[in-house]
């Protein structure tokens, strides 16, 4: 009943060390950290924190969904931004993004921590599985 | 039994964006990160860590008690500071306040991040319901 | 069957304030942030990332072990580092330790913050017990 699964999949990026892109056990699914990296290209979706913040919703989603899990299950959602000016927009796109979402919204924290060279937001997620 | 609920008070500051207060499902409450507004007022407690800490923890309090939780079912803090010189004032006010909680303290991680303008301390909380 | 209880070892550092170095209650299992003390010298291990992160992992072990877990319970690992450039290093003492480990991997996010002066990386770890 409370095995641990790894969640694998094409549609995120591949960690780049010894991490599960997501874990199931029990009842929770914890989504590592995810990044603004198109697992298609592999690259960095944009300079922008635009593009960057949607991909990093997408990852985040496709481990969910290889979880067995959706947006409904998520309690909480920690954002890693790099810069205070990015604050209103990320908002923009996340709740543009969770307008799309049923139920009750996930708690968030959000904070600004230094990424690397490049990356501009870094999000991981908290799902309970009904 | 796992229903997703959302936590909703007057008593903490009002989410700047589409996430909840807290959110409860199945057995854990998730509360978001607080800061150390005034949800009276509308504005931040005060200027320095002391007044800010205090307003947090009471903000982390009133979406516990909303949620049917309490400080006994906390299992995890997780303390955001953005000076290392307010990591002793911040114990102070941390210490004081637990000598005021039964039971077994929570876990605790605290790290330094950069943090909106005015504001020295952001905090959230894991519970574990019975 | 869901008291909270805190986990209390020799084998990891004394928290410096009113937090235990891990909790249980339910089902979960959360380990405080731990640094590269050695708990038994009450120095730091070392001024290098190699041998902070290995002593981190211990103490880290040491609370598990204690809490009646081990690494294969472990769900996510919040790995937090001072500089973008100690990021190979750490995934190499990292990639190490858990091939040592049975079954999946953590899922694990890594960001870049400030530490007390003298410390190059803190860990914590959410274990969801059988």
């Amino acid at each position: 009943m409370s095995e641990k699964t790894a969640v694998v999949t094409d549609r995120a990026p591949r960690p780049p060390a010894s991490f599960s892109q997501g874990v199931r056990k029990g009842n929770l699914l914890q989504v590592a950290g995810q990044v603004g990296f198109d697992p298609a290209s592999g690259v960095v979706a944009g300079t922008g924190l635009v593009e960057q913040a949607e991909q990093t919703l997408r990852n985040v989603q496709a481990v969910l969904e290889e979880g067995g899990a959706s947006w409904t299950d998520v309690v909480m959602m920690r954002v890693y931004l790099t810069d205070t000016s990015h604050f209103a927009e990320l908002n923009r796109v996340y709740d543009e993004w969770f307008s799309r979402v049923a139920g009750p919204h996930p708690a968030r924290t959000t904070v600004y921590v230094g990424l690397p060279a490049g990356l501009l937001v870094e999000i991981d997620a908290l799902a309970v599985l009904d």
